[in-house]
């Protein structure tokens, strides 16, 4: 599959036209989007709108036909000379081959790709384009959602959000340049990262969560009836993404296993203490159940807010109201005439119960206010 | 501790004035609860409601003042005379102990507790007051919430929540059925367990959860700023109980250590297969991958909805919304004026921008009323 650059390519000609730096957030195009999915249609639609040129390539002809429907650009096709920029938006598995190729088919265009591990694909486009992996640089812009497609694209998806780009010794400046470009061009905030680092933090936040998420649903699965329908909110929560695809998952997990692998045992070496610590009945024993608690709690309190910062504690306010429609309607309403901004909601249906608990989460400064209005207007407020 | 029942109390004398076997959800008083918490205020209020004495006891006497203020009883003292029901509504370390000097005390009436965990306090009940045990029925209300104390008791906390009993052999019919009558007359359903099922169902549902939520957050605690800064929604969802009091699940995980151990074993053993399998590269390690998000999923899915059944696949819409004051309101009035019930609604604020996408969860067949609605409304929708 791979159709690696011979070295002629990094002649002198070659050199002379490699692409100019751009200036800070311009892109220089035509930029070729392989893969019409929700990250490479939103990459299309933001730099369409900054009238770059974009020309789209999907093995699956109907996703282009919605991308250009959605102003992400115009069909590939012949006679459209090369592009300046390939952005590679395809899953991880298959990305080292077909940017490779692309480095291969455009030697003087800059080739990044968007996928959401690094390492391999960094180590796997070196391996297959030899020095044309100049060109090429790994970037992973932060914004996946539990849509996909380019129906769920948008152009805005990357505003303000993290964009990784994972540069090596061996990138060319002009190919640098044009990723932080690009990233800047969908109003993203650089975070430059090294692959192996961008992988562990991954395989932390996001490759670590869905296995504990699968492992723990997966308990649930030849339970007795009775276990099962004890089960709480708590655990609904936990278990929320393990309704995740399994093929993808296990291709992601593939990809980042060198990373994964050790934070997974470091999770299963806590469990196994606590798992000893139980069947014992020494203070030590008990020392160590509480002091995993602990940690738990201390680990939770650094998670970044909405904003970026550690999380703050916020207030809450609780409401009881009926289950039926119109009364979620009847209640943000009453908290919007409070002028109070909501940074969260959780809504509690007991189960079998006919009215529903709403925690409302904002700033601590603003709960005595909140609270207050709504007590105005009648809301049954808890505690 | 405990003061333990001689035999003479299970005389003629005694059995004759034994309680009777009330009606269904009528409850023989006067009621004694002991602890003024969620719980046993809830329960002393909602008796109140149905006309039935109680009496209320607390080692804090701030929380009776509390508890009678709400309406659950009256402060329990000197020359009431003797209660037919006692309530023992205390953290689990100290029921056994507290149930038994009851038994004790008041050698008609029969003792009720609403611990989390059952086994034990089965048994150190049946251990410390010996025959009269026959009096003692273990319960356990599953009406927790993440708020504690006289403060958030509800009259209906109960309502149509289950209430598990967990009687044995040694029980005396009218214990059991006054047991039953107090569960009834608080709206709930009764679910009639072994002390050791419902323990077991109780560790899989709850406790497990809290200690994998608490061993995931513990790995934040330590880790490189940037891999805890690259963290999204679904690892917060999967961490928001580790939040919780590290001496009470301390307690709560020691009672019920038996049966924790076992599934928290089965679960380490599904990790570590997992972890063995990212470290081989073999297919039958990708299909070990696989399987265990298989099973995640057919897992997930046999969690009940809010009204009891397996979760039904909703469906859901979800609305860019500007995250300031008035909009949740608006977006929500809007449903309410498309006559749709919302069966959950989850925030997504991305880090650091000035958008929230609102995904509302409804019943598939009301989908495509509520997008029309709000589309014509001017709403943005997703995908």
């Amino acid at each position: 599959m791979c159709s690696c650059g011979g070295p002629n390519l990094f002649g002198k000609t070659s050199a002379m036209t490699e692409p100019a730096v751009p200036p800070a957030g311009r892109v220089a195009g035509p930029v070729l989007v392989v893969g019409a999915g929700l990250i490479g249609t939103s990459i299309g639609m933001r730099l369409r709108e900054l009238g770059v040129p974009v020309w789209l390539d999907d093995s699956d002809s109907r996703a282009v036909d919605v991308a250009v429907l959605r102003g992400a650009g115009e069909r590939s096709g012949s006679g459209q000379g090369d592009p300046a920029l390939v952005v590679v938006a395809i899953p991880p598995g298959s990305v080292a081959a077909v940017a490779s190729d692309m480095l291969a088919r455009y030697p003087e265009a800059v080739v990044c790709d968007v996928a959401s591990t690094k390492s391999g694909i960094v180590a796997g486009v070196a391996e297959c384009a030899g020095p044309a992996a100049a060109r090429f640089v790994g970037t992973h812009p932060m914004a996946g959602r539990e849509v996909s497609g380019p129906n769920g694209a948008r152009s805005d998806l990357f505003e303000h959000r993290r964009w990784v780009i994972t540069p090596t010794a061996a990138n060319s400046e002009s190919a640098i340049a044009a990723a932080v470009a690009l990233a800047e061009a969908c109003d993203a905030v650089v975070v430059r990262l090294e692959p192996e680092v961008h992988d562990r933090a991954a395989a932390l936040a996001s490759h670590l969560p869905q296995i504990v998420a699968s492992a723990l649903a997966a308990q649930l699965e030849e339970a007795p009836a009775e276990d099962v329908v004890v089960s709480g909110q708590g655990l609904r929560d936990m278990v929320r993404i393990a309704d995740s695809d399994p093929v993808l998952w296990a291709d992601i997990l593939d990809s980042n296993r060198s990373q994964v692998a050790p934070v997974l045992n470091r999770l299963i070496d806590d469990l196994g203490s606590v798992a000893g610590a139980l069947v014992g009945s020494s203070q030590s024993d008990a020392d160590v159940v509480k002091r995993l608690l602990e940690r738990g709690s201390a680990g939770r309190a650094r998670l970044p807010d909405k904003h970026g910062g550690a999380a703050p504690k916020y207030g809450s306010v609780t409401v009881v109201v009926s289950d039926r429609p119109g009364e979620l309607g009847r209640l943000f309403a009453a908290a919007g005439r409070a002028q109070v901004n909501l940074e969260d909601v959780r809504i509690e249906h007991s189960v079998g119960r006919l009215k529903a608990f709403i925690e409302l989460s904002l700033l601590p400064e603003r709960v005595d206010a909140l609270r207050g209005a709504l007590v105005d207007e009648g809301w049954e407020i808890l505690g």
